[in-house]
């Protein structure tokens, strides 16, 4: 990603102050260098509507209690569907679903139309062909910046082959196959 | 990770609540299959040592405020660094640097040896190599599960040529360069 002004940023962050003085699209830049898996995290709506979207913030947090956590932007058109969530599934992406994830990370159009999913007795919205699906309860979620965090408890997790979708640089890739 | 009374919780746990039942191993392993950079996150202890650790549960949180999120097992002898230093240096580690990855995570041994290291004007310690750095200052903590999960403001990122090592499945691999 282009920095077109990085370096009167740096001029900028020598003479005022240089604790607050981070450029965004150098922060974007910095943060994409750092490779992730890619996943869809889906919940049912108070309306029992299948909602979701595509997260990289996703990470593992305990094993004893099994814990996860993962952040949304405050401006998501979902926060208050996630803050009301009891249930929901991380469905970690496989290399084939780059078009489920552009689906689900775009604000408009029919994102279940772009992937299978099924629902569970319990009500965890499951996408088909994930290489792994985290089955959660949520446990609590803060405001951390322009961001909500939220930790939730693994109650159920299923392994399926596939290997993984990566996002690398504001990219979709994958792993080298060797 | 030993987890001396792990089978007597789980045999509680299956004949009382079978939602609650999850096996340490399987969770390792569906972790496993969210892909993820690995960091090395260095800061000096209260005697000005150089200290640091290997980190894949690095996450970006916040873009305004530039904030990011990473956790340390309760376990760690350097939880104590981690809990009393005001600045820490996450270093994103290049696909050159699986030995580095390695000597940071043992816990035994020098690790600085592996890697060679500069220390900031103002205290950061950045491992030379590294493919970004984001100097962060430490905003808070919070336990979660066996896990301490630390918030920090990143002051400052700098970032040099390199691809990224990536962990997947419990194994170091790289991107595909294609």
């Amino acid at each position: 990603m282009a920095s077109p002004h990085s370096s009167s940023t740096t001029q900028a962050l020598n003479t005022t102050n240089p604790a607050n003085a981070i450029d965004s699209l150098q922060l974007r830049s910095a943060l994409g260098r750092y490779a992730t898996g890619v996943t869809v995290i889906t919940t049912l709506d108070s309306h029992g509507q299948a909602q979701g979207l595509t997260v990289n913030s996703f990470s593992a947090l305990s094993l004893d209690p099994a814990l996860v956590v993962w952040s949304l932007r405050l401006e998501s058109k979902l926060l208050e569907v996630f803050d009301q969530s009891q249930l929901y599934t991380v469905n970690v992406l496989s290399d084939q679903q780059q078009a489920v994830s552009q689906a689900f990370a775009s604000s408009k159009g029919l994102k279940f139309a772009a992937a299978t999913h099924q629902i569970t007795e319990q009500g965890q919205v499951l996408i088909e062909g994930a290489i792994t699906q985290f089955e959660c309860q949520a446990l609590s979620y803060q405001t951390a910046g322009d961001h909500r965090l939220y930790i939730a408890k693994v109650l159920k997790v299923t392994e399926m082959p596939g290997m993984p979708l990566v996002f690398y640089k504001g990219q979709y890739t994958q792993l080298n196959p060797s």
